[in-house]
């Protein structure tokens, strides 16, 4: 499989959290967002939203959208899983990582804050806005939480939740957000970066980082 | 089960039709939006995040983020499927839903709005916002489908795709969004007016409607 991503994008930063826990080889092509490389015409026949990631699969089919590559990965290899336990449960993991993947993500992204500069709002209050839309998510993710056993987000393994939510923390640190009182997500923060498949997947080890 | 929703949310529309594609019945609890009853303190007991959808099953549990319970009601009601064919189809399906889900849907939603509004936006350059996000997502989605089967997004039934499609098509309608050149979807909205699943799910046809 070859992945397309970029070492700063959280959504790319899932699917390497995801391959990483199941084990599964990739190769890695970088497409740095802010040099255009998502929009170059080779890119834009693969993904036509001209965003990463893009994961190109063995038998050469393009899958696109974090969130669905994660189940494909997930009913493709099952072993360990995303989604554990019945569909309880794994509803709940899913609205914990939705929260994020919809709510929170795509509100403060690259493009949202660029149209926000374009409309000639001042530099802070652009931060402001980032800030406010992950406070405000994460407050309802620490909520998610309340009353589960740690220490991963759904228990004693890391789930679809933990991929989706340390990536968002670390866009939450770049835009100074104020998570102090979030005691269930600072632990889990905790225990995600001692994990190996977290580890690797960290932005600041992809061969692209600036 | 119980569905806490509001005639016009999108999020809550698409489990009005999911439930009516699967033929589950449902009570209707509706949350006026407008008038903060998404923010009363019984509400924000059941989903701390104070959005609707939130759907109560029938042994009192409560799921929230509305493609985390379509993915629920998938699972526990197979039939017919919302996500038919082998992972690599629904893994397109899921990209589908996902561009509204994520990247449309809650860039335009009545909070990002409210806010832009309150950063003295002229009304005007609002509704630009929404129209902006919902032309350029919608186009990305027209691509998805290309050389694909009608009559609905993914062939001869409606799935996922469609259960997001509509409802956004409500929106871009909503703002003025200039769909003219999306043939496929046009197509789409076509045929899903003519489904009966559809028809009943539609925002004039709930008892909250004003």
């Amino acid at each position: 499989m070859r992945l397309h991503g970029y070492f700063r994008s959280s959504a790319a930063w899932r699917e390497r959290i995801a391959l990483n826990l199941k084990g599964i080889p990739v190769e890695h092509e970088f497409r740095h967002l802010r040099h255009g490389r998502q929009r170059t015409p080779d890119y834009l026949r693969l993904n036509p939203q001209g965003l990463v990631p893009a994961l190109e699969t063995d038998d050469g089919a393009v899958l696109t959208q974090s969130m669905a590559i994660c189940e494909y990965l997930e009913e493709t290899h099952p072993e360990p899983p995303l989604l554990p336990g019945p569909p309880l449960n794994r509803a709940r993991i899913r609205a914990f990582a939705q929260v994020i993947a919809c709510d929170i993500h795509p509100v403060q992204n690259l493009k949202v804050l660029a149209r926000l500069r374009a409309m000639s709002f001042p530099e802070e209050e652009v931060t402001g806005w980032a800030r406010w839309v992950i406070q405000d998510g994460l407050e309802a993710c620490e909520a998610l939480l309340e009353g589960g056993e740690g220490p991963f987000c759904f228990g004693a393994a890391p789930t679809l939740a933990d991929i989706c939510l340390i990536p968002q923390l670390g866009n939450a640190l770049r835009f100074g957000a104020e998570l102090g009182g979030l005691t269930r997500i600072n632990a889990v923060a905790h225990a995600c970066a001692d994990h190996p498949a977290f580890i690797a997947a960290a932005p600041e080890r992809q061969a692209d980082a600036d």
